[in-house]
């Protein structure tokens, strides 16, 4: 009973759709790209400038780092960071290459930079006959910095802090924050959608110690707020009908997914009265009421995926409108938010085809196939998760503190199946040898009897598996499907 | 009807094909060979001589990029890179181990370099009160430093601009292009096929501040033209009866390609004056019209496959001539266009001989599978396919800001395309984890739901179907073929 | 004959012995990586600290290494080193960020670092005349180097072995180390089992010249010992509260365990007693003894697996109590110990719930299958251990000189098992060509032959045996499974 | 006919051969092992030494590189690193941790450093008319440089040269050499095999010029020749009775091979016996000749395998014991030949034990299956091979001037044969995207297609291939096998 007669309407707009949505997700894409791009710049050259033992090396993020941490294992080191910290932002209109202009507050003095530094309340170590005092309430103290002070060759932090009376006890610090606010307008209009922006950033440079072992991480943080900007600019190029076409854009993906919305849950309802009328007529008729899975044959999976995918982009299109059109503040996190419900809207859309791939015989099959090897492999993978949780839990434990990939769970987790699939064997072989031979066996035995099991015989049981499906169907093709009840 | 008794020659001829274009696909090969590598090292030394910053490790590309681009973060260091590069240019002579020399123009005075300054006609940021003005109209000023003025060691870019009377405005900087003319002569004959060639080298020290974002990206970009060149040369070894083997090569490989066309068209001509014979019998006797399938069971997809490689291979082989005899300018396209058409004849040359192990009866079976799964796997390709864009359009939108692999859409592709395939993938599960919980835990999902469905479902199902007909065909070998209308 | 009135209890048992286990591991788990952390950032801020070419590239682990190993070439590099340490040890408590304290004895003087060289007894090598003489017992002289003597700026270790009459020759030197004794007290209570600990560490530089090759190699090795530290502490989190959660912890796991353990003993002695009585049964009625095969089947295996779980449990239990209780000298070992008892007992918990899936029809076809194919696959991997250790010691031997993978036997093995699961293959290929070509084209053939062998051939065999497998157990299920002779 | 009767002693034979050999070939590779390392470690310490830019990241040998060359690029730097060179030579026993000492000649007198420069004979470039006089006969200069002379701190390599009258013109220099000799005596006897060993080191600081393409390439090469030795050496462990052990261990392992070689010829030679007299038979009884097929099933392949190993064995061992017992020179290459000899040797004698587990029924049919499988895999490959060979040379000549990967023909083969193996694919893909749109397309092209295909179909194939011969050999089981004529 597919509703042969009118599905060209259905297919055409479903093509339709596919075609506005991805054209949408597309420029959407590049917008995004843009903006998280620049914060990332913005946050490179600030780590150029702020930080004194920067190295272009730490700029990518890889898998395996290529150095350890960024971190400061001197006192004299640390005040020299500092200081270079300190001194760069008092003459930051000078020395960066990007316009960047300090924040001023509304009586139109500069917002100085502050330092702040969290130490435990007050404590002793006594180390000669193993006692100590703590008192592990933390205190906070933050003093101004006034670039105008800072200035100076021979200005230093230290001086400066004893001259401000701040006692400094590397054995009870905990954290010191060197916080400082700036403005800057990206003159940038190389893109077609680009227009200059206003942002304020807030760089904080962070000295980590909860540690207490002896090294001090140094970390830089900026965030950014998205100003609104009055501006009058000479555009060669016509980026206000631009605009006009991105609006465009958002509406017609709005109605289309509003219109295939409404067609699904029209086609749904019809399943469900004619569901109903069946019921009927087998408990008048037949005697036998239907069961649950022969009342789930009335209910369309495909259009329930359909109206899923529209209800996504029509919340994600109407976020990116708010996006588009007011000035945002907490930028990234709503952002992500957009960008998943398009995308995984989108990504639906795609799957949605496929429907209408099944209409054609042979394609069937293989949809057909999928189906039917479906709960096997569910079950199936609720065995092999038993296991694998097994060996996640126990390598966890016992090659946590030995190497990198077994630091936290999901990492064990994420190194474990991408044993599975093949990758990084050796790496992760010879960067378990511990000194310990006990650890040493166990990391073998571990890795080679998880590798073997997994990539041998699980592997081939899912290839067996699936192999019995396929054949399965291909003979139902041959011999006829199996009837149920329903079609007598 | 398998010309039986032809065959021979046939197959003997593929066969001194095979040979005569594979040697001469590995002699231009070395020959375009050493003329990129002489391009590719003359653009690492003048990397090393016009660069400050440079470093070796910046010579290997590979995946992940050791270190983050090269860049300037301070206005100083964006003199001093500039002073490095233009002094180093005033001494080329005296410090550059190749042997380079200012390019003359026809009056013999030496052709400056050109110092040229892209900005935006005019704007300004007034970041106290978020607004600015700005004329995206782009202005280019250059300017001729002769290198004899920069010699001096005291000489600074910017005392120079400022005698010029040429502001500079960091906010409304897009580039800086330092350009710089020489002349150089390849003194090696090491390989028999080398004689020393002139080039004129045109190098560009890039200043790029298109993105606003604070880093000014430094790069060099070296053009090469070959130049005719006279010289008297003492060679020990005979090169030039190399050049008549090479050109004896040349004339072969088309002749042979011109005979096996010629003999591939008139067995392509002959299949179809059969074809025209039996449509007219089966027309005449059967009363049937043969359908296009049958008909198309004339055509020798052998024979259209070596046509093709045919002509590719004379095409290439009349380009190379062309590249070999005169002196040519526009480098590397033509020599690119010229190695696809010799490469992808060539691979297509090894292709057609599987036709000939088609005559043995076990080949053939494997030959066959291929032919009869070829649908099946096709039509599977595209349900996969739309899965696959699914995947590919969702990932690059959400995880594209936080993942250098996920940054454009053909590599999110890739990326996905060797996930599949095993590669890289707890690299990729370990960098793709932002800050951001929302971002992690999709990414997971992600990850861990394409490959497991891609690896363990949808690889097992190519199994299934390739076996499917290998079965089939075995089948056939045992009980007979299926008989088509056309051999009663 | 399951047990299935009796089944719920024992389920819901097994249910709550994995989430107590399973939380009881990842506490476990945390408080391990704590320390162990703790003395790995101890160790590389002592490599910052003492060794004078450390770099940062040095503290990440991987393959392969960045760098080679970290050593020094000259004799004036030498003794540098040795001064840098010394003189950083002298000054260690202004320096260094943590805080570090010398160790006093008992009469409360500082115990002073050792500086000891390990030397051939004697020997002279006369290379003029290529012969030598060397008594090789090995001399070791000891000073010490009180810190405060080595804190001026000019001292220095040479001058200072001069004055102490030590002489030095590096013709005959093996080892030189130097070796100081440092106090700490982490003051750390971030998390909410922490509480400050008191660490005596053991530093040792190590110059390491037993190879004798002109390269001295230095390496830190540091040792930490946990001591009885006594304390005034003001927490503002209740951790005494939560020491009560993880003894209760403890005691719930093993309480568990033993209920568990006590279960399982009786449920194997009640099948022995069947057992027993069908043995008497056969033997009088049937006149048939039962072979050992059929008496297995009255054992069952998951018993014994859950009892091996329920005693390394209880074991490992009992070890964390001890850890936590008392102060514990001798650190990781016995930690790791723990860890493997805990590690592996959870891991087997978990397998053992697989049981109780069984109990499903459509989840023991899979177990089945596992369970029939187990012989097989067994015995082909006896036949496949032939080959590949034929491969492993082949490789290590030819290769071995010339690439790092093929050093050691293990890492041989490791590599090549990596190579089967197509894991960096073309960094092998591109690093296993030497210069000489018989190894050039050995390492080839070999690599080729050894993938293409094992990919292609053997992964096939274990699928095909895995699929028959499969095939048996579903006919087995269509059309009953063969009967025994204990069911008659 | 197996010889069923007489099987344990043959058994027993090969497993005491298995032992033995894999003893013998475990203590060569040690020892082995320790040779090499010793040079590779020297060569490690000559390039701190002699080289000026060396960087202990250029000592692993690892792909991708982390550097590029090393290489010098400046006139000034050449001379730098040239004075380098030389200045380290003049000071070498006082600076170099290894006891390295100049090499005499007959008369006592100092053996000097060579410099030599090899030039083209004479030749100009004329770059500012595009013309050039070359005449490219090598010349070569040699100078000695005594080490007393080059000692002073002033002294440089430059005006050395002029005062030799040497003219050096960097258009024309093809080579530069700085060649010393050095003797050196390794004190060092930690391993038991090992006694101190005398050196004749020569090495090369090889500055080459070659490609004329702006830099000169800096490399280090170090040859060792053995000396005989003498000496007086008070060991502590009894070293001369493990001499005696290594002698006892080649004897046995030679007397043991040959008698297995002489069982297996005799049993060959019964073999043929038996099938003398069966042609007879069947030519008298029968009337048929027997057929080479049926021939070759009285020559036991195993046989033959195992004559070869003990060939093998016996070459390696005699070989090994020379290497032992004299003093040699020529040091690797005879070492590569015996450790190939003893390497594969020892791996067949493993294959062969395969021969002993077929007689149990279970094993016997994996072994029958890859029996049968054999000759399909391997037509199979032959038409796989093809398709290879296409794309292999067509990625070779088009890829080759973009990616390291495709540099050499053999490179590109292993790089596609990983690819097909999941290996190191999104590098690949990354890294061949030139700017050439061209190119970038082809190379998308030719990598999905060739990944694809190989991945997907081909593999499947194989599996199809290997499925069916179990299945029939499966069926052979149960249905009995083919009956030959032999078998009447």
């Amino acid at each position: 009973w597919h509703a042969r007669r009118r599905f060209p309407w259905k297919l055409l707009l479903q093509i339709v759709k596919v075609i506005v949505i991805t054209a949408q997700l597309c420029l959407f894409a590049q917008q995004r790209y843009n903006h998280v791009n620049y914060l990332w710049d913005t946050k490179i050259s600030f780590s150029h400038l702020f930080i004194k033992g920067w190295d272009t090396s730490r700029e990518i993020q890889v898998y395996p780092p290529a150095d350890g941490p960024l971190a400061v294992y001197k006192r004299s080191d640390f005040f020299e960071y500092l200081d270079y910290s300190i001194s760069t932002y008092a003459r930051i209109r000078e020395e960066a290459i990007g316009s960047y202009l300090y924040d001023y507050d509304k009586n139109g003095s500069v917002i100085p930079p502050v330092l702040c530094i969290s130490q435990y309340a007050s404590g002793h170590a006594f180390i000669q006959n193993n006692s100590y005092i703590l008192n592990d309430n933390i205190t906070k103290t933050c003093v101004d910095i006034p670039p105008s002070i800072a200035n100076g060759s021979d200005w230093s932090v230290k001086k400066f802090l004893e001259t401000k009376n701040i006692t400094f006890d590397f054995d009870l610090l905990l954290n010191t924050d060197f916080t400082f606010e700036l403005r800057t307008i990206k003159l940038r209009v190389n893109l077609p959608f680009d227009t200059p922006e206003c942002y304020h950033l807030t760089g904080r440079v962070i000295f980590d110690n909860h540690e207490h072992d002896g090294q001090i991480l140094v970390e830089l943080d900026v965030a950014a707020r998205v100003l609104e900007c009055d501006g009058s600019i000479h555009l060669a190029s016509e980026s206000s009908s631009l605009k006009v076409w991105r609006t465009i854009m958002n509406i017609l993906s709005i109605i289309v997914c509003v219109v295939s919305l409404i067609m699904c849950v029209r086609a749904l309802y019809r399943g469900y009265l004619i569901m109903q009328s069946t019921v009927e007529f087998f408990r008048r008729y037949v005697g036998k009421p239907l069961t649950v899975d022969e009342r789930m044959e009335f209910v369309n999976m495909w259009y329930i995926l359909i109206c899923i995918n529209d209800i996504l982009i029509i919340i994600g299109s109407f976020l990116k409108i708010g996006l588009e059109s007011k000035s945002y503040e907490g930028f990234l996190d709503t952002w992500n938010v957009c960008s998943l419900f398009l995308g995984v809207g989108n990504m639906l859309v795609w799957f949605g085809l496929l429907r209408y791939l099944g209409f054609f015989k042979t394609y069937n099959v293989l949809i057909l196939t999928v189906k039917k090897c479906f709960p096997n492999v569910l079950r199936f993978s609720i065995c092999i998760l038993m296991v694998f949780a097994g060996y996640s839990l126990c390598g966890w434990l016992v090659l946590g503190p030995y190497h990198l990939k077994f630091r936290s769970f999901s990492s064990t987790m994420e190194c474990l199946y991408s044993l599975i699939n093949g990758d990084d064997m050796f790496a992760t072989f010879s960067s378990t040898s511990g000194k310990d031979p006990v650890v040493w066996w166990f990391s073998r035995i571990y890795l080679y009897s998880f590798i073997s099991l997994f990539i041998y015989v699980i592997l081939s049981l899912f290839i067996a598996i699936i192999m019995d499906a396929y054949e399965t169907i291909k003979k139902y093709y041959r011999r006829g499907f199996p009837t149920s009840d329903l079609l007598i």
